[in-house]
């Protein structure tokens, strides 16, 4: 059987792509979760083969509530909480209750480059709000306001997908009390917040903490902190966007998202193994973000490359000087045998043409040096061309 | 635990309501999905917690178009299916992907009630189209086309919910040939396809069958075959359409719509198990249609209620005196313990106020006579007040 036919990623041979901004198979937790599966089917209730309750089943959520309130930094109340089919299949329900085509709605720059794509299919008008090292811009988001009337705005407040940014607890503030202010909505895709690699850099409180306003519409995953392909995720919100989301003619008729996934990953949070999966994925995490670091600076592109070194999430983005061209970079990069996201795929008018990300998440520390080294050779010869 | 937090159905104590569309829970395969788990579970392959291929594992596409060849009267090739979270799930996909807020669409009246709030999610225009014994007319589609341009038109043309019918062959390929010419897409909602539960009474060929004009999409699901609570179907469709499926964001962002549940089903089609279970389950059906007919008819509502016994599917589509008011024998009917669904429910125009859907799926043959019986009284009551 080939294998790229179940698995989404085709890998190429003898290429290095950190341009996959997902999981390394080989770390997925299928020991943790096949007992998991085990354990529960076992002795299977029922009702979970019937149409699921709406929001998700009731002993998820609390499970969830509960160790979202020790994790998380977030207390959590589980009816707080609908079990969704990962980020994705939660911004696409938001888009079509929430949206019209032609609406406008507010998204970073630079942004997820699959996010961008969700709401192209919901025809949605988009303007763009710059970020610098402290996230998004709140004077900047304060001045598009006065001509614009955002349903939403689309954020990513934690290890950003691609930047690695974090905002700070200031500007998160400020962003809420806009939201109340100007009455949009914020929805934050906050799937990078638990994977803090760094014990001592813990990300400020999630825009899930600030719910109680009814701005909030938080969007989570266990896709980043478990396994895609479960296809199972979370939204945490207040109670009238909550109702919204459950009461919806989707999930009227189909029932909850993803009940059968549902079970092993309640067993995976109460049993422990999550929690005990996570430390381990982020002390993974963290050698591979000093191995990437330490390979970036030894390498010769150190010299015309700028980052900040993560501390958590995904992604390494790099700054090249201004006149470079990422897009040229990435053909001569192929024939190296090495791939990475260019910087135009993240930006809604097709800027940033001189960044590129590169994810660790997929590939061993060896890998992850290696391909730096290939990387080096095509920019050096990009720069000899140019 | 609350298990009506689990499950979507909460059965109300003393209560049989006809009006629950869904099988009864104790008929659910568990015991052969738990052994489908545990087989495949057992040793399971890593890719497959991985971000799923986006038509659904090639696995399990390859087993359904087996299946579908033998058992639907439709030679299937696997690349014309697509792997969906159930029908609703496959719906919200063809609307976000089809249409925009006010394109006109064509509906059947009667139709399924939960696709019609599908489509007002999706603000859609909705023109009813008559039906009668054969299903959908097609001249008065043919007239209604000289006004309109429909995106699609959504038909179920076997075993229709509410009304039981069975479109024609003939029917079928004028439909079809209509879409053609007039160039609009044929949403065929074919998930009662399978469940023609007597033998010698099989339908016409599905509408999946005629995918090669690029005109249909067939949506099916393994909700009514086998368990709601997988979430799982599946989409029949030519090349274009369904690379514009999967190729979509939803799709690319999040990677296969529920791989997780795929393989458990693939193991029941592969060993037979899905084969078997559907003829336990027709041969059920027909014996609960045959005494839910033969309690309507010794039944004294006989004397003002027709309808066609059903050769398949879920429900009785009952028609009473044209003067005749179901909202109001609803709530007879509740002091009385019995519960059904309101015509109006299924009319756009809230019309077929003397119709009412009962549904032999979620009820035993005593629950479904005692149902009956106080159905009876009930009408009895209404006329006594009337």
């Amino acid at each position: 059987m080939d294998l790229s036919r179940v698995a989404q990623v085709a890998e190429k041979e003898n290429v290095i792509n950190l341009g996959i901004g997902q999981p390394e198979m080989a770390i997925l937790p299928n020991e943790q979760i096949q007992a998991a599966m085990l354990e529960y089917w076992a002795d299977p209730h029922p009702h979970y083969l019937a149409y699921g309750h709406e929001p998700g089943p009731d002993n998820l959520r609390h499970a969830l509530a509960t160790f979202l309130t020790a994790e998380a930094d977030d207390p959590t109340a589980y009816d707080d909480l609908f079990i969704s089919g990962g980020a994705s299949q939660a911004l696409d329900l938001i888009c079509t209750l929430y949206t019209k085509p032609g609406d406008t709605i507010f998204i970073e720059e630079p942004t997820y480059f699959l996010a961008l794509r969700i709401f192209e299919d919901h025809h949605l008008n988009m303007v763009a709000i710059p970020m610098d090292d402290q996230g998004l811009i709140t004077e900047a988001l304060e001045n598009e306001l006065k001509s614009h009337r955002p349903k939403f705005i689309y954020t990513i407040p934690t290890f950003h997908n691609p930047s690695g940014v974090t905002q700070s607890a200031e500007r998160r503030e400020k962003l809420v009390e806009l939201s109340i202010e100007h009455n949009f909505l914020i929805v934050a895709d906050e799937v990078y917040h638990l994977l803090h690699h760094f014990p001592d850099e813990k990300p400020p409180q999630p825009l899930a903490s600030y719910v109680a306003h009814e701005t909030v519409i938080s969007v989570n995953s266990f896709s980043k902190i478990l396994a895609p392909g479960l296809r199972l995720g979370w939204i945490k919100t207040a109670g009238i966007h909550l109702e919204t989301l459950w009461r919806s003619a989707l999930l009227d008729s189909g029932g909850g998202v993803n009940p059968f996934a549902a079970q092993p990953v309640r067993i995976m949070i109460e049993s422990g193994r999550l929690k005990q999966y996570l430390i381990e994925l982020k002390n993974l995490y963290r050698r591979r973000i000093n191995a990437l670091d330490e390979a970036l600076q030894s390498a010769s592109l150190a010299k015309i490359v700028t980052y900040h070194k993560p501390l958590g999430g995904y992604f390494f983005w790099l700054k090249f000087p201004d006149d470079f061209d990422t897009e040229q970079l990435w053909s001569i990069a192929q024939t190296h045998g090495v791939g990475f996201q260019r910087g135009p795929s993240f930006s809604h008018h097709k800027g940033l043409k001189n960044y590129a990300r590169l994810s660790f998440a997929y590939y061993s520390i060896p890998q992850l040096q290696e391909a730096i080294s290939r990387l080096d050779t095509a920019v050096k010869a990009y720069l000899s061309t140019t």
